[in-house]
């Protein structure tokens, strides 16, 4: 990886909802495991709403995304130059038009501060920096352990919705307090649906969502189960049928009702 | 009810953990439900042990789990001087022990003050004061409305605790974003136990625990199941068998390891 730019060789291909996406993705940093596609199913958006990703990496949540909602205008914002080239190009490549700005989240060009989104998606970093040694690959440390503290993910976010839009955020589990009064304190309506890998497990994952300006009480949603059986008895994916219509078919995951 | 004592005639008995604990509750007022069982349940109290009930009301929560742990040593406090009262009539009835105070949350007196527990527990009131109208008894809307901030509460159970005591919380689930932040502020190795009312829905209640400098990340347990079936079906309880246990039975409801 150069400062701006992945070299051809350093990236390989995947696909995503069973080949809908093709996306390239760098072959050592940061790689997209289920977390953005789950987000990215679980936008509440409609045809031509209006979606911004918030730290998009290579474009994987916001490109689920426009595969999905017919119409679906996305923009992205990520703030290492390498990985907003890679966004442009994975748009490019799946014939998606993207609007991806290469800045800081606390820094947004006038032509992101100037719009509202009807929806806005996040996947922030989920190690604290503090509590990990620095990884070999400063692509991927910046992108794992981003010094934007999480609360300022949430502000921004708030901003730069509109009047009922929604912010969804997908974390790690153990971010929960945190995030939750982040989201209580620039949203309402916040909304928490933890993901357990299987059966009586501990969350490890959270969907979190906020409406701006919406003044229902907060809901703790039964958990989503990710994997079929009480542990891992076969080779290969045992992805529960829910998780694999999403993974697989590019199927919404809608909130609880 | 008089300002510091309940009527003879004013009360009724009931009967918890399956008859082991007898309770004098209002007719009208204040009457425990399954939250404060549960609470006394899910107690990680050993033989010996010192718990302080915090917004004890008629003394369930802590009577039960006297009733389930050998040799544990109870306090109390509650401010409405009636249910203080009755407090202490309901462990003599039970010939427990327990130190019963009335007074102020934050108004603790020196015998209070002076000591460290091993535990707290709490079921403070559910209602938000400024999002209902006033009951007609002055007591039931004591208990259900106390003007006292949840995060006080936390903060109380806090300074009460020794080093690695726990603080044991239950709630309603609205209360989450609130509690969770207030614990991670105050305590440590946060977790948070959803309960449900049947499999798929939201949660209603919750358990949440804290450990005085505990250094655990916070955990989000898989819910706990309150009733069998999709839906209720026939008259009278569908308890599952695990709530039956502890309601009917007074087993311990453990948080999950």
């Amino acid at each position: 990886m150069t400062a701006d730019r992945f070299a051809d060789d350093a990236l390989t291909d995947s696909a995503f909802l069973g080949g809908q996406v093709q996306l390239l993705q760098p072959k050592t940093g940061y790689r997209a495991g289920i977390d953005p596609v789950l987000l990215a199913a679980s936008v509440p958006a409609k045809a031509g709403d209006h979606v911004l990703d918030l730290g998009c990496g290579g474009g994987v949540a916001m490109l689920c995304a426009a595969a999905r909602v017919p119409g679906l205008r996305i923009a992205g914002v990520e703030r290492q130059a390498a990985y907003a080239d890679l966004a442009r190009r994975n748009a490019a490549r799946n014939q998606t038009a993207a609007e991806v700005v290469n800045a800081d989240l606390s820094a947004l060009p006038a032509s992101l501060r100037q719009h509202q989104f009807d929806h806005v998606i996040a996947n922030p970093p989920y190690f604290d920096p503090a509590a990990r040694t620095a990884a070999t690959d400063g692509g991927k440390e910046l992108g794992l352990a981003e010094d934007t503290p999480l609360e300022t993910w949430v502000q921004i976010a708030a901003k730069r919705l509109r009047p009922f839009g929604t912010a969804t955020f997908v974390h790690r589990a153990e971010s929960a307090p945190r995030l939750l009064a982040a989201m209580a304190a620039e949203l309402g309506s916040v909304q928490l649906w933890p993901l357990i890998p299987r059966v009586g497990r501990d969350a490890r994952l959270i969907l979190v969502r906020g409406r701006k300006a919406g003044k229902a009480p907060f809901r703790l949603h039964a958990p989503l189960v990710l994997h079929d059986g009480a542990q891992h008895l076969r080779d290969g994916e045992d992805y529960s049928a829910k998780i694999s219509a999403v993974l697989r078919n590019g199927e919404s995951l809608n909130f609880p009702e």
